[in-house]
C-alpha cells in the first residue's frame, strides 16, 4: 500500500534526525570519524533506504537486492546507521565503530554483508557502480543501482562509460555539501557547474536541494522513469546540517564532537527536530513496509570443464594470443566469466572473447580506472571479470587495484606487452613495475606464462583462484614448450632442465625462460651444466622447490626478469629462500629502457643469454673457489 | 611581416603534406609506428609550428619559448618531422626513428632536447601541460602552452584545475580522427558530444574542420584572444588523412606502409597534394620566419642556505608535521620550489607553505593524476614541485610517477598517513604499497624519516637530489630523536644503539624505528643486546652499513615496516646485502588490515615492539645455535 506524502515525509525527516543522531553518537564514541560529512547526507539516506530501494536487510547478498554504494566512504556512520535503522543489526552495535572487535571500519569493506566494495578512496564509487549496474543487464535483474558521491570528487569525472553504455538503471546522487577536507570545494554550492558537466557527459541530470525530502522523492521518481540514460541527482546540502554550530562551517571535516557537553549540545538540538507523523498506518514503521526485490528464478551456474590446449610442440604463439583463446574457452564453460577491455582489445586479444560472447564484453575506452572499477562492481555481483590492457596501463588503475584486493573481490587482470621485450614502442609502453604493484597486494596471485599452454591453464587457474589474480602476458611468439596435457598449480614452477652436475640454478619467467633455455645450450656446449626454472606462480611462490633446487647447485640461485629490479622476481625469490642459506643473484632492467628492436633490448639491459652465460660463470666460479 | 592568407595557407598546406611524407617514410623504415594518427593531424602541426608558435628550433629550452605538448604520443614521428623542418636537426635523421643508436623514439621522451615530458600513456598530456601553464605565470612569461591530444583519451577528464585556475595561456587542441585502437572512438566525429564536455569543463571550446587550415588559424587566433579561460579547438579530422587506401579506414592503427609498393604509392598520392604557393616572399620559407620568444631578463637563482630545525630532543612532533614546517623554510630558500596539494593540506601540513607562499601553492583538489600531472609539467620548466597528499592516494597517479621516472622530471613526493599506524581510518587510508611503488622507479630516492629533525633535513636533501624523490611522512606524533646539527644522506642510516654484544640487528624506519628501541630496552633488562637501524634512506640503501652492521651480528638482520612484505624495506636489505651470507628475517603487514588504534594495529599486524623481542628471541637462539 502507498503510503501518501502528508505522512510519509515526516516520518523520513525523524529517520533523517536519528541518523544523524546516531552518527554522532558512534564517531563520539570511538573518538574519531565525519559526522559533519554524515550530516548533509541524511535526508537522501532517509529516503533511499526507506522510501526507494528494494531490498532485504536480513538477506543484503540477494541478487535481486536494489544495490547502493557509498561512494564517499568516509560517511559510513549514516550508512551504517541507516543499515541498523533498517534492522539489519541492533542499533547498540553502532557504538563499537572503528573498533578492532567490530566490523563497523572507518570507511566501508565488505567485511560487512551489505557492503559489495570497499569505497573511500573517493572518486572510485562511480565506476563500482557503473559495474553493478552492468551486471543488472548480464544477470537480466530489474534490480537498480544506487551510488552516493561527495561533491569533491566529481573532480575525477569517470562517467562516460555508464552514458555510452545507456545504463537508465543507474542513479547516482551527489551530495553537494560545498565543503571538502581542507576548505571549500571547488565550485562549491555553483550548482550550475555540477548540473553542466553531467549533462555534458550524457547523464541526465536534476539539481534539488538535499535537505527537501518533497524534492528527494520526486527526483528519484523521476530518475526512475528515465530510459536509455542514467541519472545524477545534484543535491545541494549543508555540511554539518542540523546542528547548529557546525552547520555549513569550515574546519569540521573528520572531527567528531567531544564527548560531555558538546555531544549533548548537538543531540539536545537535533531531538528538537523531532517532528509529529500524522498518520500512525504504515509510514509509522517503514522498516516494515520495504517492498521486497523482485526476484527472479534464474538457473544455478554449474561450470563446464574448460576445453584444454590444442597446440603443436614448438608452434610459435604469443601468451597474449593464447590468452584471447583461453578467455573465449571459459567463457564457453562458465557464463559468469566477463571480459572488459580499454580500446586495445585487439592487442590483447580479448576480442576473440567479444566475438563469441558480444554480451558479455565490456568496452571502456581509455580509462583504465573506470575498467578496473566496472570490474570490482561486476565481480561483488558474481561475475568473473577479466579486465585486460596493456600491462603498463594497468598502472592508471593502481589505486583501483589497491581497493580491489582490500574488497577482495574476484578480479582477473590481465596486462600485455609487459617489459622490454615489446620492442619499438618505447618505456611509456613497457610495463617494468606490474609485477611489483599486484605483488604487494596481499593475496594476489600472480601468474606469468611463458607459452600458450601454459597460459591456457594459468587462466583457467586464474578464474578459479579465490580473490584477484594477475596475469602477465607478453608480446613476442615464443615457442610451445609444454604439452597440452601439462598440467599446473596457483604456486608451482617447472624444472625445465637438470641434471646432477648442475653449477647453479636460473630463474625465469615468460620471455626470459627461453633466453635460460639458450643460456643452458651455451653453457652445455662449453661442459658447464645448469638447472632451468620456469617460474610461472611468482606469487604465491613455491618455496620448497626453490629452496631444493638451490641447494643442489651451489647454493646459487639467478633470477632473470623482464621487470624492473624491485620488487619482482628476484625480490619473490629472495623472501621465498630466505634463511637457507642461498645467495640469490638478480638480472633485470635497472634503468629506464628505451626504443629498440626486443631482441638489443634484451641484451643492452642485462636480461639476454649473453648475460646469463656471464653471470653463471662469475658464480660458478665463485662457487667452486668458496665451497669446495 | 605578417604574411598574408592567400598565401600562407598553400605554403602550411605543402609543409603539411611534406610531414605526411616524412611521417610515412620514418614508419616505413622503422617497421612500425602510427602514420595514420600522424595524418590526421598534419595541418595542426604545420600550422602550430609555422605560423603560430614563438620558439628557437636552436634553442628549445629557451624558458620564454612556447610549449608543445604531444599528449597523443604515438604520433611521435610528426612531432619529429615539424622539428626537422623546423631545423633543429637533419631531415636525414628521421629515418632513424625508434632505432637503438637514434633518440627519436617510439614515444617521445626528454632524451630530445625539446621534450619537456614524456608522453604516450595517454590522458596524461592535459595535466602536464596545466603544469607548463602554471609555470608561465610562475615565472611571469609571456609564453603559451599548446597541447594536442588524442580523441580517445578525452574519456579521461581531468580539465578541471585548468579552467578553476583561469589558464588563459593554455590552448589544447584535440584531434577528433573518430578511430581508436582497436575501434571507432566513444563519440566518433560526433563534435557535439566533445564540445559540451569541455564547454562542461569550463574551457572555451571551438569546433573547427582540422583540415582546413584557414579555420584552424583563426581558431588559434581566437583562443589567444580568450581571457581567463583555456581552450580547446575541437577539430574534426580524417585517420589516414591525404593517403586514400588508408583515410578514415579502421585497422591501420599502428601500422605502417610496407616498404617497397605500398609506400610508394602512398607518397605519390601525397605528392600530387603539392599546390602552387602564388608569394615568392616569407611565405616561401617560414622557418626563418618563426617569431623568437619574447625574452624577459629575470635574476638568476641563488638558493639561499635552508634554516635549520629548531626542535628540542623528545619534543612530541609528527613527521607530516615536520614537513609542512620543511617545505615552508625551502620555499623561504629557493624561489624555484612550489608545493601542491589535493585538498588534504591541513593533513599533509602543506598549507603551511601556502600560508607563506601563496603564489606558489596550487591546490589540485581531489585529483591526484592532475596533481602529479601537473607536477610533471611544472619541473620540467625549473621548478621544484612537491605534491603531497595521503601516501596511499598517491596510487592514483602511480601511472603519472612512472611517467615522471621515464621523464626523469625533478619532483619530490610526499606521502603522509603511511601504514597501519593511521589507525581508525582503516584500509582504504592506509598506504602499504607505496614503498614498493617508489622503490621499483629506477632512479627515485625513497626517503622515509622517523622524527621531526631528519623529517626537515630529508626534504632538504630530496629538494636537491636529482630526479624523483619521495617522501614517506607518518601521521602519529613520534619524539625528537636526532639533535638540530645532525647531518642526513640520501643512501645513509643512523645506528642508534649498539655495543660488541648485539646478538643481532633490527632495521626499522619511521614508527617502526620507536618499536625497536623500546625492543631494545625490553631485551636489554633481559641481558640481550641488539643493535638498531634507523633506514631512513630506502632507496638507495647503504649496502657497506647494513652488510657490517649484520656481519658483527651474528650474520642476521631483522627488518621491520609499517608496509606490506613485498616490495618495501625487507625486500630492499636483501638485495642489498645478497651475497654477503647475511639472513634477512622480515616483518611486515602480511593481510589486509583494519581499523582499530594505531598501536593495537602494530600489534595486531605483527610489525610491535613484542613481535621484534620474538624475533630476536628466535633468531638470536638460532645463531648461537647454528655459529657457535
Amino acid at each position: 500500500m502507498p503510503i501518501d506524502r502528508a505522512s510519509l515525509v515526516p516520518a523520513l525527516k525523524n529517520i533523517a534526525t536519528r541518523l544523524r543522531i546516531d552518527s554522532a553518537r558512534a564517531t563520539s564514541e570511538a573518538g574519531s570519524g565525519h559526522p559533519t560529512s554524515c550530516f548533509s547526507m541524511a535526508e537522501i539516506m532517509a529516503a533511499l533506504f526507506f522510501a526507494e530501494m528494494r531490498f532485504d536487510p536480513k538477506d543484503p547478498k540477494n541478487p535481486d537486492s536494489d544495490r547502493f554504494v557509498l561512494s564517499k566512504g568516509h560517511a559510513a556512520p549514516i550508512l551504517y546507521a541507516a543499515w541498523a535503522e533498517a534492522g539489519a543489526f541492533h542499533r547498540a552495535d553502532l557504538l563499537k565503530l572503528r573498533r578492532l572487535d567490530s566490523d563497523l571500519e572507518g570507511h566501508p569493506t565488505p567485511r560487512l554483508p551489505f557492503i559489495d566494495v570497499a569505497t573511500g578512496s573517493l572518486g572510485q564509487g562511480i565506476c563500482a557502480a557503473v559495474g553493478t549496474a552492468l551486471n543488472a543487464r548480464r544477470i537480466q535483474s530489474a534490480y537498480r543501482t544506487y551510488v552516493l558521491l561527495g561533491d569533491g570528487e566529481s573532480a575525477e569525472g569517470s562517467a562516460n562509460v555508464a552514458s555510452m553504455d545507456r545504463l537508465d538503471s543507474l542513479c547516482g546522487l551527489t551530495d553537494v555539501n560545498g565543503l571538502g577536507q581542507s576548505r571549500p570545494t571547488m565550485w562549491q554550492h555553483d550548482m550550475e557547474q555540477f548540473e553542466r558537466r553531467w549533462r555534458a557527459f550524457g547523464w541526465h541530470a536534476i539539481v534539488i536541494d538535499g535537505h527537501d525530502l518533497t524534492a528527494i522523492l520526486d527526483a528519484l521518481d523521476e530518475a526512475r522513469k528515465i530510459k536509455r540514460q542514467p541519472t545524477m541527482i545534484l543535491a545541494r546540502t549543508i555540511k554539518g546540517k542540523g546542528v547548529s554550530f557546525v552547520e555549513g562551517k569550515d574546519g569540521w571535516h573528520g572531527k567528531p564532537f567531544k564527548k560531555g557537553e558538546e555531544l549533548d549540545r548537538a543531540v539536545a538540538e537535533l531531538e528538537k527536530q523531532f517532528v509529529p507523523v500524522p498518520d500512525g498506518g504504515p509510514a509509522a514503521n517503514l522498516s516494515s513496509q520495504i517492498p521486497k526485490p523482485q526476484s527472479t528464478s534464474r538457473p544455478v551456474v554449474t561450470p563446464k570443464p574448460v576445453a584444454p590446449p590444442a597446440y603443436t610442440m614448438g608452434e610459435q604463439v604469443a601468451t597474449r594470443e593464447a590468452y584471447g583463446s583461453a578467455i573465449a574457452k571459459l567463457g564457453e564453460a562458465d557464463p559468469r566469466v566477463v571480459a572488459l577491455d580499454a580500446d586495445v582489445k585487439n592487442s590483447t586479444f580479448s576480442d576473440r572473447f567479444e566475438k563469441a560472447f558480444p554480451d558479455r564484453f565490456y568496452e571502456n575506452f581509455i580509462a583504465e580506472q573506470v575498467m578496473v572499477g566496472a570490474a570490482m562492481g561486476m565481480a561483488a555481483r558474481g561475475a568473473i571479470p577479466f579486465p585486460s590492457t596493456f600491462a603498463c596501463f594497468l598502472a592508471r588503475a593502481a589505486d583501483f587495484i589497491r581497493m580491489a584486493a582490500i574488497s577482495n573481490v574476484n578480479i582477473k587482470l590481465a596486462g600485455s606487452h609487459a617489459g622490454v621485450s615489446i620492442g619499438e614502442d618505447g618505456p611509456s609502453q613497457m610495463a617494468l613495475e606490474d609485477l611489483a604493484m599486484c605483488r604487494t597486494q596481499p593475496g594476489c596471485a600472480v601468474l606469468y606464462p611463458c607459452d600458450a599452454v601454459s597460459a591456457e591453464r594459468l587462466v583457467a587457474l586464474a578464474a578459479y583462484h579465490p580473490g584477484l589474480a594477475y596475469i602477465r602476458i607478453s608480446r613476442p611468439k615464443t615457442p610451445v614448450i609444454y604439452s597440452n596435457e601439462e598440467t599446473f598449480a596457483v604456486g608451482g614452477l617447472k624444472v625445465l632442465r637438470e641434471s646432477g652436475e648442475d653449477a647453479v640454478t636460473v630463474i625465469g619467467a615468460g620471455v626470459t625462460v627461453f633466453e635460460a633455455l639458450k643460456a643452458y645450450d651455451q653453457l652445455r656446449a662449453g661442459g658447464t651444466s645448469i638447472r632451468v626454472i620456469d617460474l610461472y606462480s611468482v606469487a604465491p611462490v613455491d618455496r620448497a622447490g626453490l629452496i631444493s633446487a638451490g641447494r643442489a647447485t651451489g647454493g646459487h640461485l639467478i633470477t632473470v626478469e623482464d621487470h624492473y629490479a624491485a620488487g619482482g622476481i628476484g625480490d619473490a625469490v629472495d623472501e621465498a629462500v630466505a634463511g637457507a642459506g642461498l645467495t640469490v643473484h638478480r638480472l633485470a632492467v635497472r634503468e629506464i629502457p628505451r626504443s629498440g628492436r626486443p631482441e638489443e633490448l634484451l641484451d643492452r639491459f642485462g636480461i639476454s643469454a649473453t648475460h646469463i652465460v656471464d653471470a653463471v660463470r662469475a658464480v660458478a666460479g665463485k662457487s667452486v673457489g668458496a665451497n669446495r
